[in-house]
């Protein structure tokens, strides 16, 4: 059997090509033996495309990308300091965009402390869950506005917008996940006491999906309650299932006590598979050590990893995971920093 | 000179009653010596009242509360399994009724590691910071709605108000305050790249009073990042500014990071003084534990330092905290557990 895999590459901005770099490099290891053909296609977009274009994300690049079978990304977004760029249009404007158009309704962030990986944590135990966060809806919707912008009398709103269809969809993906798993629970993370109208929605639609899943435990933690749980007892979780807005916190968070967001890999996943899914890493594009070989491409290459386990290339996904281990279990015993390309370089070695 | 402080105590639910009772021996030790009368009034709200009477603020009860100096506030909650009260019933038309009722605009929650107390982290450092949280506006307003509730067309939205006016007002709190701490930093914490509106009213509005405070330095960081940074460098932080929601996520975390939320006070604060302020601990009811005495009555013991300092005896408060810093340095030493009382004891002996 010989298959093709048709992905398109967006490295993005800032540290975005050097570790989108490494991660095609690993991605081209890992499929060598597997009797695949790669084909890659590179995507310019981001701020510094928008700088000299205009362009955020054109319709027609968008049906470019809808062709192939998947997305590789990188980071997007300008230095914090350059007021040419308006804050958030790129991130909004396209990263946000493809995740909408693109309906990635599971956005997926895995979480695991890696053997020899520091915590800030001082007793931080096995950590190793997933966090399912909702990906088209919430409070990212862009719904909102405001009134008399600039006077005393300004009022702005944001609304989060959640639909049966739209939650029922991500809770029934993480519960099938959750079944797959050795543990079997699922945490729902909201705050149902507050937000009551979305609260209910989503503590009705876990009670609903999870009598379709017997085998399944849950439970429920209020986001705040939840980020205690992150630092004192992390190893408690197994599945988490949230909102847009919370998963965006808790991941970040989560990436955090396992060794940091260098690490921390995503799916931006469609698994009615009716348009392709972006895979990129969870940390952004870190303009302050740009251009400087300074990056760690572990994320973006466990996101490539995560990419090969969606496309139908499970083997393939291992053997990087593996590679990866590894090399992490090594570096405790590195004395010197390497670059970003070593780092790859030396993961790209050690698929076996 | 002889004054007299007129307090209204709401014991509340689960725990509430234990720590209120350390918390009014402590405020008694160290008032006594100030020539100061305290005037106690209780009043019985929470869980237990609404299942005793349906009632869960009454327009008469809150008359009352006005009429005090000031509120010192246990906790409020059943028990999660206990499924007569509707879940967040208490929560909204009790607790958060009263915060917005007597417009208790700055949530005031400090943050710090006492000498000897023991972190969830490899290495806090020096933690000291104040979380400036609104506590009238947001996501918290209680606006929003569900229509087709039930069904597979179920929509369910949550609004969140940020106005000019309830803005400005703690963002100017949280100047002042940073003004008077020997740092002198502000950070606001927000989303601003994908909550754009209410994201830009609070930029500008940091920026407008700024201004006012040239000697302060600020600076801004999106939540999820707040997060990482909570737990990787949380001495970084001197007084952090942001809105409801986001404020109620981070003092958890906060709490955690400094030792746990049995030891984080906050002040539910009403600065322009057309009603009296409330103290609460973070903590809430924690009804698996209620009426063993096995609760941490030290948030509450602050949380009362904090009602001191506010009704304009900031002296008798310096000696709480300095009593309840000497018992906290004692803990390591102690083989045994200290029933509540005990603590109480420890500290109200403590005040000198
Ligand atoms: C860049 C930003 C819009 C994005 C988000 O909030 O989702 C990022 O923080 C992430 O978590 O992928
Ligand atoms: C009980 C709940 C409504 C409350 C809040 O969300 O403000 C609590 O979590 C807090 O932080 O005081």
């Amino acid at each position: 059997m010989s298959a093709t895999i048709d992905l398109a590459i967006i490295p993005g901005d800032g540290i975005g090509p050097e570790v989108i770099a490494e991660a095609v490099k690993v991605l081209k290891r890992a499929t060598e033996d597997e009797d695949v053909r790669l084909i890659l296609t590179e995507y310019r977009l981001g701020a510094a495309h928008w700088l000299e274009t205009g362009e955020t994300l054109p319709d027609e690049t968008l049906a470019a990308l809808r062709r192939h079978d998947a997305i590789l990304f990188g980071a997007v977004g300008a230095a914090p300091g350059d007021t040419r760029v308006p804050s958030g249009l790129i991130e909004r404007e396209m990263l946000l965009k493809l995740r909408f158009a693109l309906d990635h309704f599971v956005n997926l962030r895995p979480s695991r402390l890696f053997p020899g990986v520091p915590s800030p944590l001082a007793a931080p135990g096995e950590v190793d869950f997933v966090v399912v966060r909702e990906g088209t809806e919430g409070p990212y919707v862009g719904n909102g506005g405001a009134l008399r912008v600039g006077t005393v009398h300004e009022i702005a709103t944001e609304v989060s917008v959640n639909t049966a269809h739209g939650v029922e969809r991500v809770v029934r993906d993480a519960f099938a996940r959750a079944a797959a798993r050795p543990r079997r629970k699922l945490t729902l993370v909201h705050k149902h006491n507050v937000l009551v109208h979305a609260g209910h929605l989503w503590r009705r639609t876990v009670e609903a999906v999870a009598a379709e899943f017997p085998g399944v435990e849950h439970d429920y933690m209020h986001v705040d309650a939840a980020t205690i749980h992150l630092v004192t007892d992390p190893s408690r979780f197994d599945v988490i299932v949230t909102d847009n807005l919370f998963g965006d916190i808790l991941t970040d968070l989560a990436g955090a006590v396992t060794g940091g967001i260098g690490l921390a890999a995503s799916g931006n996943l469609n698994m009615d598979r009716t348009a392709p899914s972006m895979f990129e890493p969870v940390h952004g594009s870190a303009p302050d050590i740009a251009g400087q070989q300074k990056a760690d491409p572990t994320a973006a290459i466990l996101s490539a990893a995560l990419l090969l386990e969606h496309v139908g290339l499970p083997a393939a996904a291992r053997r990087i995971e593996a590679a990866v281990e590894a090399d992490l279990a090594s570096r405790a015993e590195l004395t010197d920093a390497r670059a970003t390309a070593e780092i790859g370089d030396a993961i790209a070695l050690g698929v076996s």
